[in-house]
């Protein structure tokens, strides 16, 4: 029996003048990238630049749809009707697209922003706007989505191939969602808790829940995240503590292929 | 020996709650339309319905892109790099082209708005950047610009079919460009005079100036305003006008085959 | 006894190229108006023309504040924090008010808009949060809000003066909101019913519900739609029928005097 | 005879998740700030936190109004109207206005940034609309503009007190206008150069150009630039070389009581 796993992260959030993350450090650790397209965060040329490092790289490329709200980062929930998800994630997958194509790249996934991720999750009519719109654009990219979310359902009920999103440094209830980051114990701190985690959810398909419970878990890619020393610390670690265990590190759509 | 000619109008140019232009009356006397892409006009959802109007419309369908100055609509010039215009040109370009995908169309034409288009007709590394974002997303889209000036030209040099594009109801100056709006005699307000402006022009390669003299200009394409109900009026005169005097009016994509 | 109400409408509601509203001829009927300040609606240039306009008919002239979402207008809630409803309120009071300084106004009042409006009515750390901005900004301001709301409630503990609001087409619950406009019977569409429910809100302070229950309510100010030609049908009518049952039409700044 | 000068530098330059600047430094080696508005950068939160610590620090409060392009951070010009100027400046003056009031304390000063600056500069209809939009707004504020330029006397003309800006580690034109930065000789790159150059400015009027000449120049205050960690060592030398020199370093608010 043979494992594997795709690690992912976000990158391309710069924008102008600003500059947020370390997109060229972490994508030495990572197999899929999310590239932010203007709307919570990026712009036309940082996202230019972005695809040109994440294909040097050879890196899988994903569209990172977010909210129209730069100022929040797209991290503010708003109330968004299914025609309006649809309508701003067709927009974010074909301005990305372009510069994918321009490059002679293809585009291998969509993973919606936070509070849109978020908020995809948990609503059956807002995550099937946003698969639909996937497979209208293009039937063969792949929907990344919270682990057992109505997200990854709505992607395999219209036919896209989905990908099981997992957190190593994120705890969960016993309904599979993520703990709160309001709450105090929402945050696994301690490194080898967190590989230990992840190498479960991959090789048993269980995840122990803050109830003490285990409840099924598939992982098909864990979220990286890349902003802060610490953060990219972990990202140099996991890689070599999964293949350590025996599963394999490559991207999504080679799994798939 | 017959005669042809595309007729081209902007549309898609509303924004959130905000309505402009007379998208779906207008299209019954055009041939090819310039959608905004949500930088200085349109957003997500206007350009999904305008896609699928011109669609059933059987419109050749252009992308509009623009400078990102929604409050001044384009069409204040911004001193942008030829890097950030080819950045914006392939990110419009995408965004539209994600609509026309998902609805099982296809993009025919590329043609700068406003500021930008003006722009462009002056300046040979601006135009180069654009055609360059043109024929590195899909070679086979058509630019549109201004007759004779350095946006076809960079077109033609990079490889690119382009459509030489005149004005009916303005005036024009020795060296082919258009008169100035700051100039008393910009604007041809006979009907009459600006119909024998466009036959003149599409079936013997000529334009009489504000100077007097006659030069050589290409017509492949007829910009046609929508907006007002007085263009409306000239809009709807023009297609009989033209094929009264033997020109064939069809879309500029047809005219390649 | 003599019975007094203000009446007031949004205005300044255009951005760049987008005319909204007919300000002009509902500015002949209303006294007191809202400006928006460029997050929801307005831009720099529309203010200036809206303060001059509201101070040559000697309006009581509002800051209208809303959220930043100008593509959906304001009326879409976002998660947004006290403290971000705070600035964004201070931000937008500063705005507006340097327009009115410019022409030697003064500012009455301000009234939310939209969604911001709609979640200050349930929310008591936003309104709090509204509320205190308005009066560290300027503690003369009058705050608007929907008659007995949590926004009402934060402005008169804080120490400001308040106005409740009052809508003429609108239906009203047991607890005093208003019926969701999701419903059949959110609106009135009798012109009569309508006014007949103003005027007893005015003169008794009793408004009846859709449970046919008859509950308190305060009225110092009504809510005229100015968009479309029947609203503004509607919004030359009430006038005169207030005045025609002995209800004196005022600004609500002179009220407090 | 005494010598005296203000130091000024932008703050408040972050947006949103962005962090820009080094604020906190900074302000322990200036006399005022420049703080963004929102246009160009800065938000209302950003705008609240950058008053409180400007105040704290006993700063002299500058708006710092820019062109309304976010992506380019203010930079590149527009081609904007003296009338569009004219209302910009209003509503960023108002805008941060309304923080400085909140918190009880008082604006000082007026200075745009980046484009509008440099656009002002030389256009005395720019520069004549952004004086009467300081002055229409509080004709007590200080408007700050390039030593010598269209700016600072249209500022004079109007009735406004106005500070001549010099750069310590610019060269400078025999016409009294900077080297662009296009140009190898633009920049003053040793220190001790820089200090000496500016001190020569303060005590004599006096600056040497790059043609070798020798002009007069007004010097009421010096441009100190926060970002980069040698611009914070250059920032923490100056004032002590100032004040070993006999220069008195301090606000220019105190200087014009």
């Amino acid at each position: 029996m043979t494992y594997a796993v795709d690690l992912n992260c976000d990158i391309g959030e710069s924008f102008g003048a600003y500059n947020m993350g370390n997109d060229e450090a972490i994508l030495d650790y990572v197999t899929s990238a999310n590239i932010a397209c203007g709307f919570h965060a990026g712009d036309p040329g940082t996202m230019r630049k972005t695809v040109e490092l994440a294909l040097e790289k050879n890196i899988g490329i994903g569209v990172h749809p977010g909210l129209q709200d730069l100022v929040g980062f797209g991290r503010r929930e708003v109330a968004i009707s299914p025609e309006e998800a649809y309508d701003l994630v067709v927009y974010q997958i074909g301005a990305l697209s372009a510069f994918v194509k321009a490059e002679g790249g293809k585009l291998q996934h969509v993973k919606p922003h936070g509070a849109l991720y978020n908020m995809a999750a948990k609503s059956a009519s807002l995550s099937g706007a946003i698969a639909k719109a996937v497979y209208k654009v293009d039937s063969n990219l792949i929907l990344f989505g919270l682990a057992g979310s109505e997200l990854v359902k709505s992607g395999e009920t219209i036919g896209l191939r989905t990908a099981h999103e997992v957190f190593a440094d994120r705890t969960y209830q016993t309904d599979g969602t993520l703990t709160s980051r309001r709450k105090d114990n929402a945050l696994i701190t301690d490194e080898q808790q967190a590989i230990n985690q992840v190498i479960r959810m991959v090789k048993e398909n269980i995840v122990s829940t803050v109830q003490g419970t285990e409840i099924p878990i598939q992982a098909h890619t864990i979220c990286i995240h890349g902003d802060g020393p610490k953060a990219l610390d972990f990202a140099k670690s996991i890689p070599q503590a999964l293949r350590d265990s025996g599963i394999e590190v490559k991207k999504i759509g080679d799994r798939f292929k």
